[in-house]
């Protein structure tokens, strides 16, 4: 009965091959905006595939698009899995698309198994994981978490001036005969499949990835000001050379992140140098850090010492700084029984496993709120991901989705 | 019958506040590009004011403009003097437009002395100097030279495809009535004035910098090559992180162009980062090294290091590094009698000199290949050059041109 033996590998990788057609980029990617018509596209072949299962599909006012499978106790609160169809500008096949194909392919196991379960089962498709056309990111997941108000999610803008609420429109007029029902209701469990986007199960040989929590991240901006000068006239001694405080600030931000056992995350990915003339001497550096850790202790301990750090190089450099924190996300743990299911599952499946927090943010997040929570990584080539080079096996995406299907039905008879 | 005597401080002001209006900016500054008809503009009042004084205008194919005062022996080769009239886009009033101005108040102060010299006089405005609106800089001064071929000066266009022949013919042709020669003439001894553009003269509180020669520069171009990642999931370890490298390598050039005596200068000012995301690890970063010394084998030894420092440090962070040297200007010495002379003359005038380097390039760079060469600074405010704040004293730019017109007329003797 056990419904992991039903997954069927060439049928889950023939899915993510015609889901990635939808947006096909020249090499290899996708591109699928959220709420453009090919979400749209992407979501009317989901509801194909959901109805020729059995699955009743229906959506909500964020535009979270919901399949259920019917449980033997209807009116008990339904286990979820999921995860997304939209993706960044030069996106990749699997990122978001595996946890709603590993959904739909663990419950036609079930199908195939002739596995019950008492509690429903929903294959959720969140609006608007990435962030990449409206932001924010995780923006179906939030509202249905009650987690950021609807009027304000409804009225960001794309570039071209587009809002939410007019593509979301269009999407929800693409497939009318659904029922929309405003966002939110009780869920028993929530179990996300998602390829790792990172390196670590690849590099350790492992298959699973059993994701013990998502780290908390901590995002600053921190603006340098020199004074511009003529490079040829002007002696060193006298600069106040913005790219050299920057540079100073980097070096000493980088020792304070320096962890021997490389848990800490820290990058600088924006840095943007004022007025960019070979011969002037640079007045004005503007970088971001983005910095993440599992541990809210070591979140506050290492992120409350960016400013002094960065304060300390100014003065030593004679320049001037100021540093603004624009976001602080706090780690989530997930829940210990889920945890652990999901762990016992692919031992059982004799699936080489790897216990992890989640680098990156996902949907999950939101949920952990709401009800026990886990997620399920499998490896990607080379840990790339948000890149049109993105891949991963089908026996990866396989042996994830087995145990998505064996945690789904355990957890829906709970 | 010293011509220092008469020079004028309140004249020699209102003439550069007369020309500051042509091309006159908000904040102080002035934009006249070269050849434009703010630059004809300029080119005519001066060519008024010559007149005024007897100065026999000319000009050549290249634009250059030429005011000759009569000597006792006409065939004679002349004394020359003079800078620019063009102007950064947002620049001062006193970059270029004080040598020509300072040369023309040195031969009205010898007129009022009554003071008759052997050989002729000649005043010079230089085309485009500036290499703001075409590139390269001090093309009238390389023409005139021989050091840059006519055809490709010409063939050089702005931003609007407008070429410098077309820009040229313009300017030629609005005063019509000035004869045109091909460029080149022989020259007795060159010596040009102009304000510091950096802060040595001001802060060791001199008057008058005795310029010993122009220091060479050498210019690389460096591209760091990494492996763009995600931020929240790579671990550092396996990063390949252009930034981290770039950074590693402005930390190690730097220790590199270490000099206590404060001579080198070392510029990075371009420094771009790509693909520019908060939590993407860089996959790229462009920078650009400005380096000069008024030693040759100093150039050579720090410059040929360079390549070897960014590769070392590129092997050390696990990227790639390529770097190209754009250009290698050698260090020009000064004559060292024309130097001796105007150190003599500011001297005898009782005003403090600092005997130094240029650190920026001037068209005396080209005319030392012709003729014995030399230059005058004078302080300007904060050494800020190149910026609508530039300033200079009324007192400081007559000081300077005190030492001109002695040392012209001693030389014009010679």
């Amino acid at each position: 009965m056990s419904p992991s033996r039903h997954v069927d590998v060439a049928r889950l990788w023939r899915r993510h091959m015609e889901m990635a057609a939808i947006g096909a980029l020249s090499r290899g990617g996708v591109n699928r905006p959220a709420l453009s018509p090919l979400d749209a596209d992407a979501r009317r072949r989901l509801v194909g595939w959901g109805r020729a299962l059995g699955l009743e599909p229906f959506q909500d006012t964020m535009g979270n698009l919901f399949l259920r499978r019917a449980g033997d106790e209807p009116g008990a609160a339904p286990v979820m899995t999921g995860s997304h169809l939209d993706t960044q500008p030069t996106g990749g096949k699997f990122d978001g698309t595996y946890g709603v194909l590993a959904g739909l392919e663990a419950l036609e196991a079930m199908n195939e198994a002739g596995r019950r379960t008492r509690r429903p089962i929903v294959l959720v498709a969140w609006t608007n994981e990435e962030g990449a056309r409206f932001q924010p990111g995780c923006a179906g997941s939030a509202a249905f978490a009650g987690h950021a108000p609807m009027d304000r999610l409804l009225a960001a803008v794309d570039r071209a001036g587009v809002s939410v609420d007019t593509a979301l429109a269009d999407v929800l007029a693409s497939q009318p005969d659904l029922p929309v029902l405003p966002p939110g209701f009780p869920v028993h469990a929530y179990v996300e499949a998602h390829i790792e986007q990172g390196p670590r199960l690849e590099n350790e040989g492992r298959t699973v990835g059993v994701v013990t929590g998502i780290q908390g991240a901590r995002w600053f901006a921190v603006e340098v000001g020199g004074v511009e000068a003529h490079a040829g006239t002007t002696p060193m001694a006298v600069r106040r050379d913005a790219l050299w405080g920057a540079v100073n600030m980097v070096r000493a931000l980088r020792e304070l992140m320096h962890d021997p056992t490389d848990v800490v995350r820290f990058n600088v990915g924006r840095f943007e140098v004022g007025p960019g003339s070979p011969n002037t001497v640079p007045g004005r550096v503007f970088f971001t850090i983005d910095f993440r850790h599992p541990d809210a202790a070591t979140l506050v301990r290492l992120g409350d010492a960016v400013a002094a750090v960065c304060r300390r190089e100014a003065e030593a450099c004679g320049v001037t700084v100021a540093v603004t924190e624009t976001s602080n996300t706090p780690p989530v743990d997930f829940d210990a029984g889920v945890v652990s299911r999901i762990a016992a599952a692919a031992d059982r499946l004799g699936l080489p496993r790897l216990d992890m927090p989640s680098g990156a943010g996902h949907d999950a997040r939101h949920l952990a709120a709401l009800c026990p929570t886990g997620m399920i990584f499998v490896p990607c080539e080379k840990g790339i991901s948000h890149n049109e080079a993105e891949n991963a096996t089908p026996d990866h995406l396989a042996a994830g989705t087995k145990v998505l299907a064996d945690v789904l039905a355990d957890l829906a008879d709970g």
